[in-house]
């Protein structure tokens, strides 16, 4: 039985980390950090878990949490993920690790976005935890570094017509729509509930949201050569859920038909990637409370387009689920274990 | 492996029910029946169901459906569960009914309420479906009906205290709110998303709700006296869920801390009734999703009243996750098998 | 043209009536004072107001206030409140206190749920500013304290009742809901979107809520005794909007047809009061966004109660569009002005 | 007293419409048609008109409506409007049609997305109802064909940018949203709450939103050559409310100072059209319940791209209030009268 630990476990990260290891059969959850509830349940803070997670919150003492898990999942902010991941793993802990601190590759990029990167020593070893594309990478690593919500959603509805090259990548537009959880529990006027219901808005138009980088760095892998996209994410009145409708022009005569094979052939063994049939769309309530990522495919003939759409819940396969995926494949668990819960409907 | 059959599968209760199933480790999902939907993928009319299952829905016919299944949900309305049932039981089938049509032990009562009753002869074999209240008798039955979901919230909220004759039973008034799926998936313009959205309002007001003769008959049993409830169902702008607000005159001497440790003693050992901590009140958004029923108590001293509030998801433990539940009793699996999942939250 | 103030205009009160006042046709909002957006246009804490409300905000610099506008609404916490008026009133202005601190007549009882009273002189003066029961003392008054929002639903849906002794009084239940603005605009965790969304809660359950000395009083004097009654009051996820459902034992032979003859007699010639047809029931969606309280009722047979259920928009008859009716008596401007466009449904 | 009409009086168009002449000086409601609720009061089908709207919804019974009322709203589907509104026009009244058959010029268009167009003659005389756009127009004229919801959203939101040739035609990409009252109020499983409720998905997909001629039609005109756009909409789980945000390439040296300029220049004495201050981005909740056309710019300098965001609420400027705006300028009142109330928020 695997022991586990979540360093940062007050937000909504943290209460789907618990809700999904609580019903895993390889691990026990043995430590849960929160120094806003040091000494107080887990299941005080979040009466979801009255009854189904014991565990007091304590305050992050590495020392004494190396004691108690062995792997953790830091589900604390950039910047504090790079205070703590390097002692964690000299201590010999695996780590996945939800901060964007260790997802892009190029210290340079990441300082261009965030700031300065304390330990890039560590940026060559780190996986970028997508399973879809580097499974057999994050079995083997100590560290994976846990993809952010929308790039989940955008690298899996466009890897496969950039692997393929059927894609101008000068024209790709993504439209990204999130629930309300992806801003985080703490306290602020604008996500109060009567902020955000009955309403919507963009926010951080113009290429300066900080997904940005880590996007274009996947993409351009997946396209062997360099991506600069445009991105708008939106705010939805809704909790879960991230649906992402992405624009590039086709090349050459490829028509939808291929397109739909190209897609159904790559995730067909992929337990979480669902694409739609044709004509189908994928909605952000037919994957909520899942690890899925539902994928639609629909070509504008009139304007030689291809549109994708892909939906996952931004809370589980935009965050904890992938991240619980990402520590079966580090501990030689079978990849889907305790994920394959259907989404929940209505 | 059990195989299981869902008569009636096009509705919340019946995509429910798939849920569950789908992970189920004891039991197989071999039969769901649509008239609607028949020859169509179940997950085509759910698709959240996409890679999870892989059934078609079909005719209910019930010499084929026989052969394909050992046990069955009935998830119809009432009166056409009364058709069914009784070929089912002959056929060697165990059921769990979700319809109203084997709660009302008294024929007479039941015709008042609803139509004329065809099988009345059955109705001193059914056994009321609340696992907390008749575990025993469940386990040895071929027929279960599937408490409601008001009934559900309500009588584990009240049963301790009418138990103990703590509480005089002429005073009892329910405050109860439903999410809107319990309104059914009909096309329907009371129920459209502009109509409920942003809105709340009460329904069936002054005691004509079909609840109540089911409510009443338990609410009785347990007093051991005649029992008269005011209760008044309204609709929330939410999906899952349903909070009950019971007031009741206390007699004698009882305080809150002899109530709050009842309750704590009687439900100590179930798995889904959660006694919140003394000053915690439950919340619909704290169940949905689970099998749980939350209970919290609280005394008005300037009134001598005793309020005690529950709060379960209306489609699992007042619907589908109690229906499974009692086919694990049922059926010897251990009784929580299936079920553990925390709610989801947020 | 009225030179109106606002003092306290950011929050959700603060916002509805300059919403009102910016089309009312006899007066001119000339003052918005707000600490934290002090120098800031109103119209960019709410971009609703822009191009409608040019006004900047401003330090609550009371003498400078004065000299800008005659009459002000103050709508800021209690205690405050007290700090505030008695300057105004001293100045010659009229007030409109959408606070606490001048609502309840007896000093002692104020302090017994609030903290010392710092001005009881002047409680004798102050209104309580509902129209429908106190228009002619309104029209005379220069302080007006305008109701809370829970009491306006209640007082309103019981006042023909006990008024004609048709109840009994020691029997009145009180189950109300309200929408999440009612908790205001500050930040907190607790009314974040997540928390609130898709979910049901009741809180300060057991007589503690505040609003209760406020209700008794009125409802005492109505019923020429004391009344003492059980109030619970919910969250629910909405903006706008209460629903109370009121329970009592009816007195006597009095029948429905009865009751509702004489509800519709005695708010027959009130613009706001709008009773339902007889099995009709209020909603809050009907009522959203005007000054329109509907009530609906319903007997129990069965248990000898009558169920009253009123419904208001807790900002505008709840506050803001009260205290523009208030205003309107206090400055001899028919009533109704800038208050009688129909709620926006959907 | 100008004596109006509804045809169609039944939709969430019909609703708002009665609402907004409720409160109009200068006009009167005299008539409202319903073929399902004919004899009962348009209040017993929308309660929210109670005490505002007295009037019992006919049979749209042609020759007796044009005794009633010398302006008609049609508010009915395409085709049926072809039906009706050539008689009204007949009659010597003015009509205001909501439908989609009167704006398109070209009948052949017209009936490649729709069908047979059954009085082709009307199309010269009727002018396409955006006052921002034909003022003059809609002034002189017994036809004017109200624009769609979306079209209004877009057209508003890209007209000042291809107007001056800033953009290139060829790379407009527009990606909306609309909240669900723009499906309608028919009774359909598609638009149940549960079914809409804390989701989100596209829609229509690829070209095929019968909206995208009248859009292209005007952006056609504006640019002085043919434009062809990629249109994806999405249902929002709000009632009201389309926020469109457009993407296009910048020709030239244009930067967002020069933009941002143009647009407030443009829009400046424009009552209903507001542009966003620098860095300020438009929002549904903002301009909710009003005829408001926020919009917002920002300009992504990695891309070359501009991206415009425009939020309109799709029943008020997007159908009802538009309407009114019309009807306004075709009988020489004051273009604003009755529309002026500041949206609501929360």
């Amino acid at each position: 039985m695997l022991r586990v630990g979540i360093i940062g476990a007050s937000g909504y990260t943290g209460v789907e980390l618990a809700r999904i290891l609580s019903t895993h059969p390889d691990c026990e959850l043995t430590v849960a950090t929160s120094r806003q509830y040091a000494g107080k349940p887990l299941a005080s803070v979040f009466p979801s878990l009255r009854k189904r997670v014991s565990l007091i919150c304590e305050n992050p003492d590495l020392d004494v949490l190396c004691d108690k898990a062995d792997c953790f999942f830091t589900a604390v902010p950039h910047k504090t993920a790079m205070e703590i991941v390097p002692f964690l793993l000299e201590a010999g802990k695996k780590v996945v690790d939800l901060s964007a601190d260790f997802r892009i590759h190029d210290a340079a990029v990441y300082e261009q976005w965030y700031q300065p990167h304390t330990c890039p020593q560590l940026l060559a070893d780190a996986v970028y935890g997508l399973p879809e594309l580097y499974r057999k990478q994050i079995t083997g690593t100590a560290l994976t570094a846990n993809p952010g919500c929308y790039p989940t959603s955008v690298i899996l509805g466009l890897a496969p017509l950039l692997q393929e090259g059927f894609i101008d990548p000068e024209t790709i537009i993504i439209d990204s729509k999130s629930g309300t959880s992806g801003a985080g529990r703490s306290a602020s006027v604008a996500t109060l509930f009567c902020e955000v219901t009955d309403g919507f808005r963009a926010y951080k138009v113009g290429g300066s949201h900080r997904h940005i980088p880590e996007m274009e760095q996947e993409l351009s892998l997946l396209a062997g050569r360099d991506v600069t996209i445009s991105f708008t994410p939106h705010l939805l009145p809704i909790s879960r859920g991230i649906l992402s409708t992405m624009y590039a022009s086709l090349g050459g005569d490829v028509d939808l038909d291929t397109i739909q094979e190209l897609y159904e052939k790559k995730y067909e063994d992929e337990p979480f990637v669902r694409v739609c049939a044709p004509g189908d769309l994928p909605a952000t309530q037919h994957v909520r409370g899942s690890n899925c990522c539902d994928i639609g495919l629909q070509a504008d003939q009139r304007t030689g387009r291809i549109i994708v759409i892909s939906a996952i819940d931004n809370i589980a396969k935009g965050a904890a689920g992938q991240a619980v995926q990402n520590m079966n494949l580090m501990h030689g668990f079978p990849e889907a274990t305790g994920l394959m819960g259907a989404p929940f409907f209505p």
